[in-house]
């Protein structure tokens, strides 16, 4: 357990890479600073179905959450556009045997939950990769506030939202989505 | 929600003072990054707890391990020695205070989890402030390997361990903690 | 006296928290950077108001300019939102008291320099003060310039200046206080 | 032309992986930097090998050298873990297609030169190769005089070099490789 | 050899100092990161001379574009207005003298090809000098991208443009000089 | 007055160079911490000084330490080794000229202070000598205690002091300076 934790520590310091090829300063995000907000977002999110009426199992979600990019302290946070390289299903099949090597000595669902998240089957699975792309957009927001710029593609992301959830639970993930691209708006038209 | 998912933003960037104060350089760890060490090191105890048969709300554990460090976006992140000036209970009660206006426009269990987690009354608040502690350790067992000096006091914590956990809980913390310190040995003894 | 110096080596990188909180990189001012800002701005208006004729005792200015931040060495460099928490009166007796023990095997005047400071009864305790809103200003003036946005709050102080001083010395200081003010404006009309 | 050079500006700031994963701050190195190491001490070998009477071609030496890794700007740069995931052939493959479309609007002799660096056919690509290696081990070096502990693993690298030269040159680059063996020896017994 | 390779691997992290001073991150650009941009851009510019059909040394391009900021392992990145103060000329003979001896136990061309490089003589030394301006302003326009202000006064070298080449050289450096500026003006007009 | 406030503003983030040509990360220590460190230290020689009988003006001890790197602003924190090449007598005119430029628009005693410095006729241009000196030294003791290393060079300085004070200071002086020796011989003992 020792050994998958001291691991684990490097996703503390590993700069998420989109911020750097974009000339945003290294120590910008961390890859375990964005796991944390993206457990953060989809706790609030959850709860929030939760109130609406949909059943969720939260922690399901959380665990998700927290796992979801255990992967990169071996195979690095590659950029988009290696992904265009590799392929999405080689870029897929890397992570899934990273990460298996990552929790082999550890006794516990997180394979199981690591292919229902690359699967994305589940509710829960689905809520996290939201709570992915939002926790993304919100950061953008929050550097595009204190004066980055050049970050527009990120924001093409949020044209084409595919959180693919139903009902309430889109209508919720939505409901985020439209304001944080408002606060992005207003943002623009004072700046 | 977007309001409070933009303020807690800033625990991704927001440096842990300890080692700022120790020499080591800017960047080491920010608050985000220590509460998914703190969360993913509390989910493999829990799921350890659990496997030697201990019942265990993991959804508790990872939502107190998500949320404990919240209040730091407004009231920074404190040394240790700040708190003999301030008193360990003015502490405590600004932080609660802190905590519960960052939350104050959702709906959710939060403050009662932070309530719980500062009484240390539940076996999650206990288990998930065992993590907090031994995530640091970790963390500077990882820094000591990348060469850092001058952290003995952290390893005074170690020495007097207080986890107040029972039977099973304890002894499986208590291993980790072991194994922690039998790394050091090795590494000081190589090194 | 080694230890003294030993300890105060740590404001040389101990991040002034409201730029980190604002997203803006760690390393963009330490405490010590400040305090040398605080120190030249301070001599250069004690200066001017010595050239009009006002009697300045400038040893105690820069005295004060130096340690007036020195107790952030051990309670850290708290963000003001810290202060709605804790309360200033608490603030104030916390990092007394802190300043006190830094400087506790020292001879010297430097308790009695300090609550100088903190009861800003003399002309020179107000000039620092003021010395240290106006830094502050300028350090926001050159971020700005340099493409940092997101720092209007900082710009609300100096709608209100309150430096409590009189005749000349109030006079000079709104003078740095408005050419401050006007390099902005017209930073934000050509940008 | 222009959009290349923008486009290559990127590695000026990408950290080489390697290092942050090792709990090294980030900035230590970036992939540039290390471009430039290359460059340069494939240019040194070159003229010693030279000197020595073996015929090389410098300009292919410090052309192969400087556009080696560009691709990185495309894909990142994978730490070693990667490759056992993504398996070395997949990996060329990415890169060596990411590295034609990035120069793909130039007119010059860039990819067959790449080519000729990754099957390392000629004596130019195989000397840039082992001014890849050196680069590293000298940067480990210096990082290891300057208190970084941590990296033995790469120093196995130099325990079974495969350089795959001959006469003069193979003993040139293993006399370069000798002597950086004995600074690090030497680093050792006096630390 | 080592001792040089060691040496020169200061370059790597050493910071070009115009970047700190206009108050933007430690970090934005090593000299070692901007050599190799001298070196991609010279070699980018000398591939269309030749395709152009004039005739350019490239080996001697690439070999001054990597070693002509070797001097600052000694003397270190003395900001524009240093040269104010010292003089041109004892600037130039300080920055001479330091690479003289930073190359002292080498053998090769370099004392050479850096005096070529100081006196401007040859074809390659002002493509040189014209790649080392031209990086510049890419790097300009590429920190301008990302929201960096304040670096107006970069592009008043690009005003007046003094590359002193002829007939096709000229024109293909004045080219990708005004493409440069048509993306500068582009970017400025849409944010 | 403002212009020079936002010119000083640039010793905030100016590295000091030695750190970084040693290897130890950008943002180690800014020009202006330093200069704080001065202040700082040698405000506490001075009250000791005092103390003993010694008589000194403290204004004039304060003012210089912390003008004496003004010059720095325009022509950067040179490394010792470019004295080796531009001559400390041109390194000295360089450095008043700038520092002259610097405070032209001020009234006030600043050049006569610096010229004082630079001649080191007085007590108190000594004692801030012996304070840059000595705050220097705890700056490295304070780094090997975080685990740096590559230092030694620096304490050949304490080898060979040369404060050329008299009487009761020098005696100060060099009981602080015997103290760090100490405190460092404890450290590698130790350690």
């Amino acid at each position: 357990m020792l050994s998958t934790l001291i691991e684990l520590q490097r996703l503390k310091r590993l700069d998420r890479t989109g911020w750097t090829l974009r000339g945003l300063p290294n120590g910008t995000e961390s890859v375990a600073a964005h796991s944390f907000g993206v457990g953060v977002t989809a706790m609030l999110l959850a709860d929030k179905l939760i109130a609406s009426g949909v059943s969720v199992d939260v922690e399901k979600v959380l665990r998700i959450a927290l796992l979801h990019d255990w992967a990169e302290c071996r195979v690095g946070d590659m950029p988009r556009t290696a992904t265009l390289y590799f392929g999405s299903e080689a870029r897929k099949q890397a992570e899934t045997a990273a990460f298996a090597d990552v929790v082999s000595n550890l006794e516990g669902p997180y394979v199981d939950l690591y292919d229902d998240y690359e699967r994305r089957n589940s509710l829960e699975a689905k809520l996290v990769k939201a709570a992915d792309v939002l926790d993304l957009l919100v950061q953008v927001l929050a550097l595009e506030r204190a004066g980055a710029r050049g970050l527009d593609e990120f924001w093409e992301v949020a044209e084409q939202p595919d959180f693919n959830l139903d009902g309430n639970a889109e209508q919720i993930v939505q409901e985020l989505l439209q304001s944080i691209l408002k606060a992005r708006r207003e943002l623009h038209n004072h700046g």
